[in-house]
């Protein structure tokens, strides 16, 4: 199965939801999509990408420790399928030249990628599974709310 | 340095509060004390505690996995140290008969602990660097509490 290598492009953080969304979209390419996450993975992920150290390990840090303690690395990680609108991902973790794969929600392997510093794939199926309605309705929302401003108070 | 098995023996969660309570005890014993950590954390212990399954794997689950993905298993986790009411903690894990120990919040060792059912110690240092006044404090308002039931209303 192909994989594409993807970027983190976008994080949207609503305070006010339980619900957050990442966007990837292929390096070099304009296929994107969205998605959903929880607050406390998305706010792991900024904290990665802003290169924010925390005082104490934090639970990806703990992973993170974990690897190096028992010296392997994280070689990548890969959302390798979507099914009901939700994505399936792995871990992938080099140890003496060989892979192992561990389940993961898409979330935790981006939050360790990113900490990392680890490259992201995303299955080229994926791409084809995704419903392009629904990636369009969430980018005209939120283009909507960019337009109408503070109109809704 | 001494080692005393410790039990969870209290998960107290406030919603409406960011700081939730676990309470350690030494197995056999009275000595108690309670540890502030995460509402994300608690509600992690306190699904491993009660064996409630996600339908995905949350963080520790991740981390349980690639444990087990790796063939090492987790020996116990020990409470080391408590500097200005900082408690200190650290995950060990066992590789071929040799233990090797990462740095972690409390919180999230007692989460893997409670998933892993591995064995949780506090070390004997610890005990001695609590503050009885500060124990006894937090239980008199929790008494408190009780007593006054919802008058607070």
């Amino acid at each position: 199965m192909a994989e594409v290598e993807v970027e983190l492009i976008r994080i949207v953080i609503n305070d006010t939801s339980a619900e957050q969304v990442i966007i990837l979209r292929e390096k070099g390419g304009k296929r994107a999509f969205p998605i959903v996450i929880g607050i406390w993975e998305a706010a792991a992920i900024h904290r990665h990408v802003m290169d924010q150290k925390t005082p104490r390990p934090m639970t990806h840090n703990l992973l993170a420790g974990v690897l190096e303690g028992l010296g392997v690395t994280l070689e990548k990680i890969v959302v390798h399928d979507v099914r009901q609108n939700t994505f399936f991902a792995k871990i992938v973790i080099k140890r003496d030249g060989n892979l192992i794969e561990v389940d993961s929600r898409p979330s935790d392997a981006v939050a360790l990628a990113t900490l990392l510093k680890a490259p992201m794939f995303v299955e080229e199926r994926v791409f084809g599974k995704i419903i392009p309605p629904q990636i369009l309705k969430f980018m005209e929302e939120e283009e909507d709310e960019e337009e109408e401003g503070k109109e809704e108070d």
